[in-house]
């Protein structure tokens, strides 16, 4: 049994983490610190834990625990570490301060990407974890099996649709109900930030590759769920993929190469990755669908605890789907 | 052909308002006023008119207009007609700042309560109009029949949901769309602010009615509309009610009786209210339904503007449903 | 460790019903029946279980399992029954056949009313169980306590607004995506099939109680839950009735009263049922919340098999709701 | 004053055809022909027409009408016309039937493509009318400046999201809510029928254009309107690109540029084609938003009337926006 804290406990990605840990047999949740909520129940916030949890928000941070996740907004895990020296245990980090060789060294600390399906045996005896991004996530899980054999031939395309929660709890006009209800629309067009951890990954699988991947991320209306599509060239048959995409997959706890068509729904509420294959003409086309709040955030960061921690990497993770 | 101008014009209500009069017959936009947005043009800000007008918000204010639309929150008309005493043509007023008689006169100026169904006649003899609030004529409009004729006999049972677009532009936990999508929920059980003029005009009718109207409003997970459902006891039979309800309505230019069970896209993007009656045992069930900005809101106070200027009752209002 | 065979597979609650138990400590799935999907994946119809299960539809009975969980559409169970008589031990019918004292003995067998908050013990030494419907569920968890002492005095009048869940996995006009979607409509106006076990449990607590129960149900545009309110005369405070109901709950595993006004989604995908008391003058409003599948249909039934089993009551139902 | 039938009238195009036409200063509906609901009243099948018309479907065609537009499902509009060949004023087709060259002579009559962007003169000489798809609208707009002036260079990559109102109101599992909602899927992956018009009207503009149009097409969880990013090299400036489209869409009735980002709400209800440039290093990128309903099919069926009739390219087009 393994103590754990809970740092920016009010947002979606804490909420997700609360959830799954609080039916995890090895973790024992020790604080959820939230400033803005201290002396709040838990419960309060995260409103369908009435009944589940009597936890109460903390202002003070226990250095003790045996686990720290940071659930904080982007550059802040950064400052949180320089003004709160004093934790030496394990760190798994949900922002992408960290995903990047340039910043992965960080007051003598060093943390590894935390992507299982790349290197499950880094993040084994990983001490820091730096937490993939949500649409990387769904973008490497996409290429790893042709980037890992260097067959990355020319330009790749891809779509993706997320989720609203993908824009956090904070208010917007795009997170606007009267707005996003029925609506579409992209952002960030071929420059979005998660474009970093992809290509790293890439080049440290198929070093020199120069051609570029194309990617327009778009806003659902919807609140869970990424599905992307990604296609570029392959040589080889519809068969060869999958023959790939199989091989690379075989261990991996929670992707599956499916021949059903797929739709976002199949993977909400889950940690899951499905894949999908579809040859035409000279292009091959996968689909791959996450939930961005589980494999993409708080899930992957449990996963990635129990693989450090020699757990099954399944502990706490069999969740029922809620498809519909 | 008149002249008009809309005071506080970024909102929800003044955008519908600027989408109807900009195809209506008799009517010119003289300016649109939004202190916040002065200088910028309407369409960055109601974004669905780009090649519609070219009209840009202005922070001074034309009295010379023969209409002046005030669009503005709750409390802040009688704030800026303190502050604007110049102008003495035509005002239209959509907040809730004048419609109780309790309220109506301000500064000289007598407000009339702009329902057409229950008094056309003082509507077009009118210079003050206190447009009615949405809530507010979807269930006068489920009773005037009942009312007029003194039938209201015991406790008035009412359960309405309301799109999103009833909370206004402003961002609040309820109307981000995390929250809101695939939710429900009341609020505001038995107090709505809406009673005010709804028992008002009960007791216009049926002076001394003395039993309560139970009304429990709900946010809905969708845009627009409002879908309402109203039951007391009635004496008669299912054809008396019909009689009676078709006769009050028989001169009314929007406020329709139907045998069909009715949904709420019916009504959306029109002025209608559809209004379905059905007996159970000795009660009297009906529904009523509107489009919370148009009949409930924007699209009443053009009808209203209409009637006082003797234009068709319907000019600019025959738009076209968004069904689905 | 029991086995458990499935009739009727391919429908929504047999489906949660799949996704519950396959992660169920005790149980072990033996067949899922389904005439029309014989041979097939069960995958390929409940298609977020890629991955998780290689079951396989089967059209063979296996009359030895430990349970049966009837999964048919209205009617069905009796003539499924009829026509497979061999199968002599424990069953679980998620229909309304058998939830009404007049139809609760088949064959010999005697199917008791399986609502743990009103007779867990009952359900602990039964064999049969009459799972209850899901508004009935909403709606008698909202009253038990008033009419477990006798403190029902005059008219209740109860609205709710279901998923589209609730309408089953068949296609009809107000299930097709473009009628729903962004509307809100009711049925069965004071006729819904359910008042009859909620009649007869109000009975069976408050003898002789002659006023109606008035119940309008909707149809709302969301997929899953019910959301219930539910008004009545009340003597008492509210903090007699917030005792009452604390008392009468106080051992129920999933059913919670909170200070917080709800929303549906607080319970979605979990077997909660969360109630909230408001007090207005003389009226008691109480707001109830299930999942319709869940707390509603397959959750309940499993929630049922474990305290006829002795198992922990919550065993396979502490589920991660997916609340945004 | 012109006379009008519309044959297959229960639709979702032919009822927006009736919405619009309902309005049309130039317009008289004669009849409204559909067999499965003949004697119906119109405001039966298209029910927030209550109060707007009392026109009753016939099962009689009346051929002296002057124009006749066909609202059947693909393929049928051929069956039609070979069985009642005595109609011989303007048809206005809106199936994909006579779109494509090679089709588009029948029966002694020659349909002309009715995109007003691309070939206005021909349709205001045309007799018969192949209104273009709804896709084939989106993606035409936005590539005919590029190809009016061969600016392909080579590959164009198409993603597109369609409202669940494109796939008409048969009932299918992927037009069920509960399947729909919060969804997200593709179908078709490059193999889109529409691509046959799209490509024919590249030849026609471009001769010898030899790369592909790869598109993808999504289904959307919303009800109407395609949203539609395409991008393709192009060597000059983002200014230079803007100066293009500027100059091709300058005497456009409906479709307009802007610098505005686009949502697919911007155009909903509305006959508008919204276009915005992007320009990412070699790479323009297009997005254009059409209400599938309208601008992909009635509406535009309502300006090639107008065009071939001489009347007011906008007369009965001026909808308001439904915009939130």
């Amino acid at each position: 049994m393994i103590t754990i804290g809970i740092i920016g406990g009010a947002g979606f990605t804490a909420g997700e983490l609360i959830r799954i840990l609080l039916h995890h047999k090895k973790v024992n949740i020790d604080f959820i610190y939230s400033t803005s909520n201290a002396g709040n129940k838990v419960s309060a916030v995260h409103q369908d834990l009435i009944g589940s949890t009597e936890l109460v928000f903390t202002n003070t941070i226990n250095p003790k625990v045996d686990v720290l996740f940071l659930c904080l907004g982007h550059g802040n895990s950064k400052n949180f570490l320089a003004q709160n020296t004093s934790f030496n245990n394990v760190i798994i980090d949900l922002s992408n301060d960290f995903r990047l060789q340039d910043n992965a060294k960080f007051q003598g600390k060093e943390f590894v990407y935390g992507l299982p399906e790349l290197q499950k045996e880094k993040i084994q005896h990983a001490q820091y974890i730096a937490n993939p991004g949500c649409f990387a996530t769904a973008l490497q899980l996409a290429i790893l099996p042709l980037a890992s054999e260097r067959l990355l031939e020319n330009d790749v395309h891809v779509n993706a649709v997320t989720g609203a929660t993908g824009a956090g709890v904070s208010l917007s006009k795009t997170t606007h109900f009267t707005w996003r209800d029925n609506n579409f629309s992209y952002y960030k067009p071929f420059t979005h930030q998660h474009l970093g951890e992809i290509n790293q990954t890439v080049q440290q699988l198929q070093t020199g590759f120069d051609s570029e991947i194309n990617f327009l991320p778009n806003r659902g209306n919807f609140s869970r769920g990424i599905y992307a599509t990604t296609y570029t060239h392959f040589k080889g048959s519809l068969e060869e993929a999958k023959a790939l995409y199989h091989e690379y997959y075989k261990d991996a706890a929670f992707t599956f190469v499916t021949d059903q068509e797929l739709h976002v729904k199949q993977v909400v509420n889950t940690n899951k990755c499905l894949l999908h294959l579809h040859k035409h003409n000279d292009k091959l086309l996968i689909t791959s669908c996450i939930d961005n709040l589980i494999k993409g955030a708080s899930g992957q960061a449990v996963q990635n605890m129990n693989l450090l921690y020699g757990f099954d990497e399944k502990e706490g993770l069999e969740l029922k789907g809620s498809c519909f």
